[in-house]
């Protein structure tokens, strides 16, 4: 069972060794946590993914908090200074892998729960948990099942934290109000296959996509604006020939990735990159991979609800930030849901020796706490 | 032992197995033929690699017939129609591995040498063989150094006669009269590996190099001559990523090729790569292997005396030709020496099913009678 202190919640969910897309019990333990608090449990499995969808309260506004309690491998173990499924304490940080990505999160928000629950058992609205265990695999059977289920019979979440660690230097310095947009094309562009020695014989696949490459890499998508960044086109894998030195290779495979602010849409990148290459009159296939569209949350209870929390624990204000990479924030969004993302340092996530100051997940408790009151007291 | 027939010697040499760089007798089978001839045999040996040297006469000119007893490998030997180590008439042709690159070409060889010492014993000049078993491999230990061990003694090749399939259609409807130089470079283009969410962190290596490769893909090198067509840069891999998706690469990797005419050097090409490469301010390591210097035998005794002996023997004159791969004349024209290519069909070779017109050994065999004879008799 789950006590009420923060770390010791950490501790016990860090001990876990739930990769994804293991859970290896963390659900069930704050199942037991959340059923004493009143809330309605309900698993959902999808494939070989454990998700739970969990609720306090009939009524809206739904205020949810979002997670996950799979983690990254560890890496070899033996390269850590302390074992990575065993979370210890090291001058004032807990040491072990999710002790930041995100397992003191979830620690975090349940006891600002039980502290919220305990204060305001008449709280206005719902509460609720949206945690998955595939958040750092192949997506498919978690947060977005979820929310398809919820969809269809029409269960809405109205404000969302969701517990990535959103903080740089020290914990809430910056909230996370938004993510780019992730679009992946896989592009083969095909030649033919030759001898060096009669280069007239072949058709040079590589010769062929390079002018079309540079345009792709040289292109401007857009501007950004207020809270993203201009849209990047980024090469991440590129690869052509048969090993062999004497001989044109017949095709060449390039994988490329945009990440994209709200001022384009994926249908408008695919138009654009689809017009470049027939312009280069390229004999190519593509198959495009689309990750998750932008999303922003610029204004409105939510927001103001957690800049306040963060001021009122840190005594300064937060940032925010649209920066970094996807998050489950993606699948949630496009519902109609507001979205923020806090949680804790990120600087040692999916690395080797992850940990997170203790003193931080008492002050996240907080913040978790003074967003409850600011919304559903 | 060898016997008199062209055949019957082209199938004792198909049937060892001699993929390179073994040469299992071929060698020594050579040499007791040649020894009756008269010929001094001098084994060379370098490393893993058996090499002849066989002479009749000390006197200059000096004409050579240089070949090779290594074959490449069969390939799956269920793929074959017949087996690929014995030599098997079909229709014919004889089949196998070797029958035309060119083993085919040294039984023709030798049957006219057989003939010529008999109808000339007192002939002109020298006779002389530099048959190798490396020419398919890494040409490292084969014609390379026997040259570099003759040019040590002064021993000089006037004329040299390639035995490699340099034909089309028929036998001797093309001469090879001389190669195309061949250079390789392999370039490392480097930047700084990243996450693609995070690009002003990373430098693409890939968009670094794209527009380079362009320019040079684009680039003209020479207008190639009477004799060689223009210089070609050919870009045969190129490899960057971690596989990833989500990952800016750290490096790209890219192989070219040039092959050569005689308008450029190999140091001439070097440096407009090298000027092209700073140019788009690359950072770059690059490694050339240089596989040759281009070759042209453009007028002279040799090449009188092979067009008036293919002339005699098919009624029509031969084509002169510089185009296709390398081979190991690049190693002994350097020396001074008149260098040709004459030999089979090369429709089969390096394939499966690898056959040779059995009536084209015949003709080949008094082509190269009638090059002796226009030569030394
Ligand atoms: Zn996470
Ligand atoms: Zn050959």
């Amino acid at each position: 069972m789950l006590n009420d202190n923060v770390i010791d919640i950490a501790k016990n969910l860090m001990n876990r060794r739930s990769v994804t897309p293991e859970d290896e019990g963390c659900q069930e333990a704050m199942k037991d946590f959340l059923g004493t608090l009143g809330f309605n449990n309900e698993t959902m499995v999808f494939d070989d993914t454990t998700n739970l969808w969990s609720r306090r309260g009939t009524e809206g506004p739904v205020f949810c908090f979002a997670g996950h309690t799979d983690v990254v491998p560890s890496g070899p173990e033996s390269a850590w200074k302390t074992p990575p499924f065993t979370a210890t304490e090291v001058d004032g940080y807990l040491h072990g892998r999710g002790a930041a990505d995100m397992k003191g999160s979830l620690a975090a928000m349940l006891v600002a729960t039980r502290k919220f629950v305990a204060d305001y058992p008449d709280h206005k609205g719902s509460i609720a948990y949206l945690i998955t265990s595939d958040e750092e695999g192949p997506f498919i059977n978690g947060t977005t099942r979820v929310i398809d289920t919820l969809e269809a019979r029409n269960e809405k979440i109205t404000w969302c934290v969701v517990g990535e660690p959103s903080s740089t230097d020290e914990v809430g310095d910056i909230v996370k109000n938004g993510r780019r947009g992730s679009l992946t094309g896989d592009l083969t562009v095909k030649g033919i296959q030759g001898h060096v020695a009669y280069p007239h014989l072949a058709k040079n696949p590589v010769h062929c996509a390079t002018p079309a490459l540079t345009e792709l890499a040289q292109s401007h998508w857009d501007n950004g604006n207020e809270f993203f960044p201009p849209t990047s086109f980024q090469i991440s894998n590129i690869n052509g020939g048969t090993g062999a030195g004497n001989v044109i290779p017949g095709e060449l495979h390039v994988c490329f990735n945009f990440r994209f602010s709200t001022e384009v849409t994926d249908q408008e990148l695919i138009k654009r990159v689809t017009t470049i290459l027939d312009k280069h009159e390229l004999d190519y296939d593509i198959k495009w991979t689309f990750n998750g569209q932008p999303f922003l949350t610029d204004s409105g209870p939510l927001l103001t609800a957690t800049e306040k929390a963060i001021a009122d624990v840190r005594g300064t204000p937060t940032i925010l930030s649209t920066a970094g990479g996807t998050s489950d924030g993606r699948f949630i969004a496009p519902t109609g849901a507001q979205v923020i993302e806090l949680g804790p340092v990120n600087a040692t996530i999916h690395k080797i020796d992850e940990c997170v100051k203790m003193s931080d997940l008492e002050l996240l408790s907080d913040m978790y706490y003074g967003i409850l009151v600011n919304l559903l007291a």
